[in-house]
């Protein structure tokens, strides 16, 4: 049986390894936050996680921990935001808040962000909003290249992912989380970690046949969401992504892209954008998120193909499982929990179990 | 060997025909401005075919020949346009032109629509704000329902596509334009009008059994992105689209969409969203350009697949396409011909060709 931590000794457990390596309390208990809410919310390949590689990163010299991070250019509707090289986490933090406090004013804000890292989940961000009833909408540069173009084998992108978090009335938001690859590289590297094979379809490799071997990563490539019939769109789509979060902000992207799995003392200079909407500046909210609820039941309520038991909204699975999760822990599985005691070694600290 | 016609003599043509319905001289020569523009660059399913459809309409009543098309909300960084039912192109037109006049004060600005009506492909309005050196973002709830919710067997979403196009500097600028499922419906509609089958991945049936004759369409639903694989990505990307471009501007969403190929009397109310971005507002406006210029030049130069002679940036084949096209004409097959000189005969104009 599976080993499960309560999400406070997790964020306990986090927030005293930042603190070991110099990161404030104030902002290592923010990014304990953020990062066991990843784990909360089902994204395991973003949560305690990437604890040691973050680590590794800050001790290495990598990361500033204590970074200035501050709004560069502004009008009333945007933003850009450079995060000084601190953690994501606290950079995209800032940035969201940036965005919500603007779209306020403005209905609809966007804040493009440069010089920040790795910062787990698309969905912590596109979900900020969320809490004054506006939509929230994101994209990342990924922080390595795993994909190449359509048809190519240089792997000059990322998974760029997008998110996007819609209010409800009564019902769950709608949190729709996605890489613009089949499979994030997230997923690739815990089933590598649970010595997992991968389906058909996420990996291919450099002769375009299938790959399924998470321990073989280094040999393939992603495929773009779509797969050998439309991975084109998937392309398309990760490499305007990374023109909105990158290339617009300043911030790396194609062959700039350090691979921070690879790299612990480049800067990354990870972009990432975030778009706050406030649908009360076009019309009326309560109504909106009337209509809002009525498509979820609409969908929720219509009728399946044979064998399907329940028709999902985005999010909501995800959403369930935090819910579980609060209740009865999260799921460490053995390899995870020795990488984690190993850390907690390094660092002086007592052993997470 | 298939017939050309020039591009001049299809925009004569589509703008006769307006003028007969009753849309005035101006209107109708914006119009076919834009319809045309879509044949040469390849948007077959969205160009001139679609004239017998629209002009149906019209006589109809589904359409409003004299809209008044206006800003009902706005801040310096949003505006909701209502359409008052006219022609699609005309309301997006109006759209994109008051995001790029507001960007170019508040940096960004995002334009919802509704009250509109099908208004051809994706990148006609999104490559708009490129003239002003601005980055366009488009998207739209689609026109008939052809999507299910993932695991689902009702039409509840539609195709609803998403455009960006990104200015380069020396290189033609990149220019996405996707549906959310693995094929467009109108490629359905042009194969069914060609007598072609349809490749595996584009439709299933209700039973989840693959559909390849196009004339069977009404008997299955198309695929989302991501195909069986990764469809609930497509779906999620369908619903969110829907969300942003229909139910926040009280445009038609969900079970409120109009089948419009089989409804020529109800009005649309057809949901739209258009965001201008200027680069300048973020930094260095021609160091963007460049970097984009750079990286369009790594991806076309990076190393193929065996078996695969170029990679193509988004929008490039378009983008060729319509240089050829403009210079031989624009390919019209014999079934589109048949049907153009029928409603030419109709309308009191004399044939196409």
């Amino acid at each position: 049986m599976t080993l499960h931590i309560s999400a406070d000794r997790l964020r306990g457990f986090a927030a005293s390894a930042y603190l070991t390596v110099g990161i404030s309390e104030s902002d290592a208990s923010r990014i304990a936050e953020l990062q066991i809410e990843a784990d909360l919310r089902g994204a395991d390949g973003h949560g305690v996680f990437r604890l040691p590689q973050y680590v590794r990163r800050i001790r290495t010299g990598g990361v500033n921990v204590a970074p200035d991070i501050r709004v560069e250019r502004e009008t009333a509707a945007m933003a850009l935001v450079d995060g000084d090289n601190g953690m994501g986490h606290l950079v995209m933090r800032f940035a969201a808040r940036t965005a919500i406090a603007k779209a306020k004013q403005a209905g609809v804000a966007w804040v493009g962000v440069r010089m920040s890292n790795h910062a787990g989940p698309a969905s912590l961000y596109a979900t900020m909003p969320l809490a004054e009833g506006m939509i929230g909408m994101y994209f990342a540069v990924g922080n390595a290249n795993h994909l190449a173009p359509w048809g190519g084998i240089e792997l000059l992108l990322s998974t760029n992912p997008i998110a996007v978090a819609v209010p409800a009335q009564e019902e769950l938001p709608i949190v729709l989380d996605m890489a613009t690859t089949t499979a994030a590289y997230g997923k690739v590297k815990t089933a590598a970690q649970r010595g997992e094979t991968m389906p058909p379809g996420w990996m291919i490799d450099f002769q375009g046949k299938q790959l399924t071997d998470p321990k073989r990563a280094d040999e393939g490539m992603l495929l773009p969401l779509g797969g050998m019939e439309a991975g084109f769109k998937g392309y398309g789509l990760a490499l305007v992504i990374g023109l909105l979060a990158g290339t617009l902000n300043d911030a790396a992207m194609g062959r700039e892209v350090i691979d921070f799995n690879k790299d612990d003392r480049t800067a990354t200079n990870t972009g990432h954008a975030i778009v706050a909407i406030d649908p009360a500046a076009f019309g009326d909210a309560q109504k909106f998120r009337d209509q809002v609820d009525r498509l979820i039941r609409d969908i929720r309520g219509s009728k399946s193909l044979p064998g399907v038991d329940r028709i999902w909204l985005p999010g909501e699975r995800s959403q369930a499982k935090r819910a579980q999760r609060l209740k009865n822990g999260v799921p460490m599985p053995e390899p995870l929990l020795a990488s984690l005691n190993k850390l907690a070694a390094e660092l002086g600290l007592g052993p997470l179990a």
